[in-house]
């Protein structure tokens, strides 16, 4: 029988600020079975796209993307913030929930024609996964699809990357 | 036959200042053969040390960390710098090879008793992961083991944590 994920998503209201409601996956990968069941959700979803790299941004897309890129024995890419990574990188800056920021990986980490899976913890207005997909896009890899644990509906993320495929394990 | 591991490090000489030499794991993880082996090697470890839980610091903690919990079907926990957890937290302070920072953790997020491994990709000066041992410690959590892809050898971190076993992949 599969596990309410719900049960292991804490809602904080005004975090990191006021008029944001924060949706923590921490309980959920606090606890073995729920972390071991939201990955493997992703993971099958990630097999049936034939995915070739899973690239996260920084820092909750590690959480959701490494397990995955694990078990199907393929590489992670992490997208960075700003004096990160050493090396040659590219950039992409971005409109974020709550301020702006820029996402960064190195300039030889996706390889053209690979397909990849971009993996979050949380779909809000997109802004994140928009920057993360111009950046695999710069390199030549396909976007095959996008795996989030939560979705916050309201905020439209998922319009704004209308022409990428879109799995979501839980919506608010 | 086992991979050479150490084909997958890449060095950056003053990186992130001036005389650090930054080894840096991201051709390991994005090559799925070697973050394959590399975690199955960590897998063995925690197995063998009866880990509950992982515990990784920001942000290279958690792609060290998160596949070794999830192949466990036990709870990944970050550590993460200020101003990044909602809700109740602890923290720790600490000196880096190159500036001085903080680590929170949720204040439920280990329970007493827990078998807790410590999971980074690299060991320095030691000084994230006495941190990190802290605040499990506080916690009420055994530290039964930490892990790394790599130990810089003359940084000493191994002295700063002797009490503690310790793991690591590959020696600078």
């Amino acid at each position: 029988m599969a596990l309410d994920l719900y049960k292991y998503v804490a809602s904080y209201k005004d975090f990191p600020e006021k008029g944001v409601t924060f949706r923590d996956i921490s309980p959920l990968m606090e606890n073995g079975e729920a972390y071991h069941e939201a990955t493997d959700r992703i993971v099958k979803y990630a097999r049936d796209k034939k995915v070739d790299l899973v690239v996260g941004p920084e820092a909750r897309g590690f959480i959701v993307g490494c397990p995955v890129a694990y078990d199907l024995g393929i590489g992670f890419v992490p997208a960075r913030k700003k004096g990160k990574l050493p090396g040659k990188v590219i950039g992409a800056s971005y409109g974020l929930e709550y301020g702006k920021s820029s996402l960064y990986i190195h300039a030889d980490a996706v390889k053209p024609g690979q397909r990849v899976l971009i993996t979050d913890d949380l779909l809000a207005t997109g802004g994140t996964i928009e920057a993360t997909i111009e950046l695999v896009e710069k390199l030549g890899g396909i976007v095959v699809g996008t795996a989030f644990i939560i979705e916050i509906e309201e905020l439209k993320g998922r319009d704004k990357i209308k022409d990428y495929d879109l799995l979501s394990l839980l919506q608010y």
